[in-house]
C-alpha cells in the first residue's frame, strides 16, 4: 500500500533498485532526502545524470575519466615501459594511493567469468594488445583479483601476450600485511611459503 | 586526488553525504550508476527532485503525502474517536501493516530530545491539540518508541491531554513475540512481568 504518496514511494522504489539498498534502507534514504534542503536534493539530482552522461573511458588506458586521456596516461614524468592490468578504475585508485607504482594501467572492465556470461570479448584485451603494439612496453603487470575468475583472466591475458616477447608478471599472493596467521586460509598460507623471499 | 574524473568525483561526493553511505559504498553505487541505462538513471534523478519538491503535510495527521488530506484521514470507515501519536510516517507504516488498528493517526515527526536540541515547540504537539478540540475523539494512543525520549514525549504529552478528559493510554512494553528471554534485557523482562494478562 501506497502509505506516504506518491512521489515518496516512486523514490523509495527507485532507491531500492540500487545494490545493496534494501527497502529498509531505501525508506531511510527517501525520508532523509525530502528534510534536505532543496538545493542538496538537485545538486545530487544533477550529479547522477551528469555522471551518467559525461563519464567515458580514456582512449589509451580505457579507465573511466571525463576528457579523451586520462590524466595519468597524459603524465609525462610516468614509466611509458609497464602496464599494471586491473579489473577496474577502484583497483588503478587502490594502487594509487599506494603511490608505489609510477607507470601506467589498463583497465579490463570485467575478468573472465564463464558462469557470468562474460567472455575475452567483452574485456578491453583488444585495446590492450593494441597498445603493445609499440616497442615502448617491456612489462605488462597482472593485477587482476586472486580469485577464480581473476586467476583465470590473468593465465589468459599471459598466454596472449607472453609469445610477443614481453616480460608478463603477476602481483604476489602471501599473508597480507597486519593479517593474523591463524585466521588466514590454507590456499593463501601456501602460496606465502612457495614466495618467500630471503632476507 | 581525481581518480575518475570530475563528473563521477562529484557524483561519489554528493552519494556519501547521504545518512549510512560511506565513501567506499558510494563509490560502489557511483559505479553502479554509470553501467545504469540512461533511462533508469533519469528516472532516478526525477524522483528525487519531485519527492522533495511535491511531498506535504497532510492537514490532519501531518503524515508526508502528496494530497491536502491523506487516504487514512479521508477514508470514511476508520474510526474516527482514537488517534494513535507516533513518532513519524513509518512508525504510521508500521501498524498499518498490522491491519490490527482502525483508528487515525498524528505523526509528531520527532521526539523531545533536550541533547539534540528537539523542545515541544519543534513537534507536531500544537496540531494535535487542534484536532481534540472536537467532541470526537475519546481515546489517544500514544505510540512513541519506547526510548528515553519516547517515554519522556508520552510522559509529556499525557500530562497535556488528561486535564482535556481524554483517556490516555501508551502501547505496552514486553517480551517480543518470537524473541528469546535468555536475550531480552532486565527493563524488558521487568516490564513483562508489570504487565501480565490473566490468561
Amino acid at each position: 500500500m501506497d502509505y506516504y504518496g506518491n512521489p515518496v514511494t516512486t523514490l523509495i522504489e527507485e532507491l531500492a533498485r540500487l545494490p545493496g539498498i534494501g527497502r529498509k534502507t531505501a525508506q531511510r534514504l527517501a525520508f532523509h532526502i525530502i528534510g534536505m534542503p532543496e538545493d542538496e536534493v538537485n545538486a545530487l539530482s544533477v550529479a547522477l545524470v551528469q555522471a551518467r552522461r559525461e563519464v567515458r573511458y580514456c582512449r589509451q588506458c580505457c579507465t573511466l575519466t571525463d576528457s579523451e586521456i586520462c590524466p595519468i596516461c597524459s603524465d609525462p614524468s610516468r614509466d611509458r615501459g609497464s602496464i599494471m592490468v586491473v579489473e577496474d578504475s577502484r583497483d588503478m585508485a587502490a594502487y594509487e594511493k599506494t603511490k608505489q607504482y609510477n607507470g601506467l594501467y589498463h583497465i579490463l572492465h570485467g575478468v573472465i567469468s564463464p558462469l557470468g556470461g562474460v567472455g575475452p570479448g567483452d574485456l578491453k584485451i583488444k585495446e590492450l594488445l593494441e597498445r603493445l603494439r609499440s616497442d615502448e612496453v617491456h612489462e605488462i603487470i597482472l593485477a587482476t583479483n586472486p580469485t577464480v575468475e581473476g586467476e583465470t583472466t590473468a593465465m589468459y591475458l599471459s598466454k596472449l601476450i607472453k609469445p610477443l616477447g614481453i616480460k608478463v608478471t603477476r602481483i604476489a599472493n602471501g599473508v597480507p600485511v597486519g593479517g593474523d596467521l591463524e585466521y588466514t586460509d590454507e590456499v593463501t598460507l601456501a602460496r606465502a611459503l612457495e614466495g618467500r623471499v630471503p632476507l
